[in-house]
């Protein structure tokens, strides 16, 4: 038996691996002694200090103890054989269970998010002075008792809660009474419903290349299939979905029309109707993800697809995430009523409901026009951010990097011109303080691009990390 | 063309199940006109008016549409259609998408329980008295700014209330450090995470019969099977779990030792010795829902299984719903590290982590005791109230049923000694304002239970629907 040395899999983690599959085949049973590491070492032809790491490791996931006695043995081989399973290369699909775990830069992403005074350059989040905090506090302290229902919620959501959604909607030309909006915790949550309330395992999902959803799993994850299409700087073209609609068989589109995350692409309302239209004729529905529509910076967008959709065909998704608080989790859905109830039986079956709290509380924020306030307050204080960046990026990365004005929503798509393994950028980045979101997160074969966000970075962050990001680039860069 | 006289599903959704299928196979294209009702109804042979209805109810649906120029057009053949295959029998499984919907009387009982006035016969969920609304209340005003994160939270949820957790668990016997505990939104959505994230398709699981796990279908959805085993007094039968696993192939044990839902059983503490050492023996997983352990009434449970569990077998799900509120949506699974990493990668990939407010209040809610002051309240107002639906029932009942005292929990299985179909009883009983849960939710064959609940009616209610349950039994008896 020896490890493969050539393989991108550290020799530790295949003497792991090795460990573990003798426990799942049930060679090594439960209560049994395992090999010595000096033994194991020997006969796997590595170094001791390899196997003791292995032993560390598998130790702390429980799968093995050292005994009074001596040796170790096996001490579990069900939960954590069944969680062990996890891929051991980037972007490798796990084995067990159905659902695909995030790629390990999403994992050190969403760690890194929390340690203290890192320069989070590309989180697509509102930055700490954007959360209003005291607002909510206030609305908190004001809030009568016995006014929230504490109990289980209506299977739609709270109602006065669609009701004010359903105001809110209007005022962006679309029409959807209560019963057909579905309160979700988040538009994340959406899109899994969706993805195993609606969908069969092998539909395909056409989508702008790049794109957020590249970077989540939920569709992957319930066995859909991605046709990713390139955009221009109008977004999705229409052409193109009539061309690989022939080949893709039962298809939906999933876009991102207004402030098109990663790339900050705003659809005009001529593409918007181009789009649409052609949906209705190859019946193709249409998901409309537009969580980011209210954060316009030079001026409104046009209407969303779904104002102006007469027969049921898209499906709209909006989140108070990005506008108010992403920790609220409210977001929701609307379509057409049979639509809503099937997806509402799922959310029912899923977690019964969102939290009361922040249904209340986001109900509140609409009703009492705290939410508009706010939007209008982000969005001055993200042209200011924008134009900031926008500004450091001219006087640092003029002969290093690309990239378009955003004029809206929270990003810019950095194109590098220099050759850099996204892999060691992300992780220079990371040793000096600053994380970084790789383009490969939003499409693999973006190497070039990082998605800067000037949503949560302070400008003081955005000044000491540009120049920063310039050096490294330029060390790096082939 | 003939519509089926014999099938249980009546005439009126035949012709709709007909129209659909001519919508979905492309026979009448989007746009184009459908037979005029008259028409259809000669061809089908039913009466205008079941027609009529039929196109009503489609065009709610948003599938079909009247013209001005006159007729019927199809207008939409997407979304609507996907939603629109849910299942015509009662316990049909639906066709497309993944999940399975909810049988539609928990449909019916979920609608109803927003019936005002209705009385709740078998809710398991505390009456609005039990909730501690004015403390939560008290909480919020005094919540001081700027203390709550309301940015996405930690993957395994709020680190503070994690801590909360863990020191609550050390009173129940469970050492977990914070890294062993996932914040979920309740146990149900742990439930899901399980399914989706640890378990292979085909997967079995083994349970008690009847369980609350029948009555939810996130196990069923993600293609597991379930062997149902019969329980004694004292719950779980160790020696069947060891007859069936032989031929389960790979399964798990899924179980409710402290207060069963529904049969409100308490497992002692030598059956859940006798449990645990099976399930070691037999490298059988076990989940251990324990969400009702708090709720004691006579005297406190055994330990959980997890406090004895030495080698991570047992995944183990508590929630705040059963003894403070239901709305916060907080609840917990504890397990071994790589496990609950695993978990907690599948829900930052679901749903971004729970609401921040409700982790906030239910950190504050366990950090101040006010918690475990609650919690002791609501054991002795649940105390009265068993008491109180015992006495009613050696009135009323003495004849008609047979149940057992429970020792704690919410629920007393009833066993009527008539005969009467569960769908006409239910129906009957909802119609003079009652709301009942009747066994067969929870065992296919529990013809003759009942799930009754002294956690939701006032004793008040109580007085009123158990006479009028009574007179209801003895005429539809058989
Ligand atoms: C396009 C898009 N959709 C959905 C989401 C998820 O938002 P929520 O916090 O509402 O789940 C995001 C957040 O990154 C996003 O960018
Ligand atoms: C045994 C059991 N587990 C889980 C749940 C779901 O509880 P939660 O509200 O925490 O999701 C219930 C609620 O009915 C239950 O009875």
């Amino acid at each position: 038996m020896e490890m493969n040395r050539a393989s991108s899999l550290p020799l530790r983690r295949q003497v792991e691996e090795y460990i573990v599959t003798k426990i799942t085949k049930g060679e090594w049973a439960v209560g049994s002694r395992i090999p010595s590491q000096r033994l194991l070492a020997e006969q796997l032809q590595v170094n001791r200090s390899t196997v003791t790491a292995a032993f560390e490791e598998l130790t702390a996931q429980g799968l093995i103890a050292g005994h009074h006695g001596g040796g170790t043995k096996v001490i579990n081989n069900t939960w954590g054989i069944m969680a062990n399973r996890v891929p051991a290369d980037w972007g490798a699909h796990v084995e067990s269970g159905q659902f695909k775990p995030n790629l390990p830069m999403i994992h050190t992403i969403n760690e890194a998010e929390f340690i203290p005074d890192i320069i989070r350059l590309g989180t697509g989040e509102l930055g700490p002075e954007l959360i209003p905090n005291d607002d909510l506090t206030r609305l908190f302290s004001g809030m009568p008792s016995q006014v929230i229902s504490l109990g289980y919620s209506e299977p739609k959501g709270n109602l006065r809660l669609r009701e004010e959604i359903s105001r809110y909607l209007k005022r962006h030309g679309i029409k959807a009474d209560p019963d057909s909006i579905l309160v979700v915790s988040g538009a994340l949550q959406a899109l899994q419903l969706i993805s195993i309330g609606l969908l069969d395992r092998g539909s395909t999902i056409l989508l702008e290349k790049p794109s957020y959803l590249y970077s989540v799993h939920v569709f992957q994850s319930s066995g859909m299939r991605f046709i990713g299409l390139p955009m221009d700087s109008k977004g999705l073209i229409p052409d193109q979905l009539t061309a690989v609609k022939k080949e893709a068989g039962k298809a939906i589109v999933y876009t991102i029309p207004s402030f098109h995350n990663p790339t900050g692409t705003l659809m005009d309302l001529l593409r918007r109707k181009a789009v649409l239209d052609v949906c209705n004729k190859e019946r193709l529905p249409l998901i409309e993800d537009d969580v980011y529509h209210d954060l316009w910076i030079d001026a409104p967008p046009p209407p969303p697809l779904k104002s102006m959709d007469h027969s049921g065909n898209v499906l709209y998704i909006g989140s108070l995430s990005k506008t108010l608080s992403p920790g609220l989790r409210i977001g929701w859905v609307v379509g057409a009523r049979p639509v809503i109830d099937r997806l509402a039986d799922i959310k029912m079956q899923s977690d019964y409901g969102s939290s009361s709290l922040s249904q209340w509380a986001a109900k509140e924020c609409l009703r009492t026009g705290m939410y508009e306030r706010h939007a209008s307050f982000v969005r001055s204080r993200l042209r200011e951010k924008r134009d900031y960046l926008l500004d450091l990026l001219s006087t640092y990365f003029k002969d290093l990097a690309e990239w378009r004005k955003p004029s809206g929503g929270f990003y810019i798509w950095l194109k590098l011109v220099p050759t850099i393994d996204p892999r060691v950028l992300f992780d220079r980045a990371r040793k000096q303080g600053i994380l970084l979101n790789p383009g490969v997160l939003y499409d693999r074969r973006a190497r070039h691009y990082l998605r800067l966000s000037y949503a949560y970075a302070s400008m003081k962050d955005m000044e000491r990390a540009i120049p920063a990001l310039r050096n490294l680039v330029i060390e790096l860069g082939e």
